[in-house]
């Protein structure tokens, strides 16, 4: 078993070395700039989930990359001005403040592009499939939230942020051709745990809406059924346990 | 085997019936307006190159609909403010201009996401990656044309308008599961054909490089160069064949 930082290592690796489509051109250095200086945190799942059933991280790195570009391809096209209007991202400037916005379109076309020609070296269109459905409830999401629209905060947020850890689980949960069994509660309650956590880092969110100490609470509550989760699967869930634990109490 | 105009009607009703992801909520406007309208060339291209291997329609109407939908992305995102600026489309409000930049940047995303979902719904991951392959020619070329760093007009209009033709043809011809024979060289062609005809009636383009009689010119032979191809091949390629001088002699 790899460690979650052996893990991260490997994804930062994989991506570094991404062979891109030559036709797109000189719009390839957008598209790195798009996707450089990330967390790692949903291929990083995806390959720990993988490794729990027993799948070697080799066969699981292009659905861990693709599932990345999906969400450097969300936060490209989310700090556009038409859209959240951020011209920060990770301590630098945002894709279209960086070049323009014409390139941050383009790159974040490319950006899911990309992510699909990935999922499509699989055997199976599953893959493929999966994160389709997971980037349409991004979309969906992102669409609800500007037009301000959203029903309500945890129905969004499942959209937004949800989809995509929902779908690292599945994705590797596809590769190892398992039974589902209660890896889609883990993956759904990850994916809550981790923007619980983003809303308290950041103080917005539900921090604005039930508190400080509601949203801690909540957050406390999805890590332990998560946690519940990963008991009751037949695997090796030592890393992903402590995945959890680092989400719960991360500090940036 | 269906004439054009009828393989027209079985696209225009399968795009009509298309089952877009429920998570994309309200942005369903916005998408749908994005593919209402167009002359349906891409796909028709493809069920014809299908039926004249022997195919039902039927079974190749996800792909069909995959080109058309990939299509109607590229215009979305094209016509965008900060791309070419159009705010007409088809004779009405382009998608930016009917509803906003927000919902049009989406309804884009969301256009080439459910075209990979339609390719994703046959057994073999060739259609995935074949449109991705095309798709990520037609956003390269985009943006050499953005940026005004194309080296020549004949590469550009390879990649914007080229790459998704030769898409339509592949898809059949890998649907098809036959050797591809002379079929690229008549995708390649009949792409070539569509685009000089285009600038004809526009009036831009190769018309401003080279006149209206070289261009002219360019396009009889483009469309000689496909009916060579098409006679080379072992199919019944009688309604491609009326496509091409179709497409060569179009007025709108």
């Amino acid at each position: 078993m790899h460690s979650a930082d052996e893990l991260r290592a490997l994804v930062e690796d994989a991506l570094g070395e991404l062979a891109l489509h030559r036709d797109i051109g000189p719009l390839e250095d957008a598209v790195r700039y798009g996707f450089e200086g990330g967390k790692r945190i949903r291929p990083v799942l995806c390959l720990a989930v993988g490794e729990a059933l027993g799948r070697d991280p080799e066969e699981l790195l292009p659905a861990a990359c693709a599932l990345e570009l999906v969400h450097s391809f969300s936060l490209v096209h989310d700090d556009l001005p038409a859209l959240d209007d951020d011209d920060t991202r990770r301590g630098r400037p945002s894709t279209w403040a960086q070049f323009d916005e014409a390139s941050a379109v383009l790159a974040g076309d490319a950006l899911l592009v990309e992510a699909f020609r990935l999922a499509a070296t699989y055997e199976t269109t599953a893959l493929v499939r999966e994160l389709a459905e997971a980037t349409l409830g991004m979309i969906g999401g992102q669409h609800l939230d500007v037009a301000g629209a959203a029903p309500d905060l945890a129905s969004l947020n499942r959209l937004k942020t949800g989809r995509l850890f929902e779908s690292a689980v599945a994705c590797a949960v596809a590769v190892a051709d398992v039974e589902p069994q209660t890896w889609p509660v883990f993956g759904r309650e990850v994916g809550a745990l981790f923007q619980l956590v983003d809303d308290l880092l950041d103080g917005d969110g539900f921090v604005l809406v039930q508190g400080q100490e509601e949203t801690r609470r909540r957050a406390d509550e999805a890590a332990e059924r998560a946690l519940s989760a990963l008991a009751e699967l037949d695997a090796d869930t030592s890393v992903l346990r402590g995945l959890v634990e680092g989400l719960a109490t991360r500090t940036v």
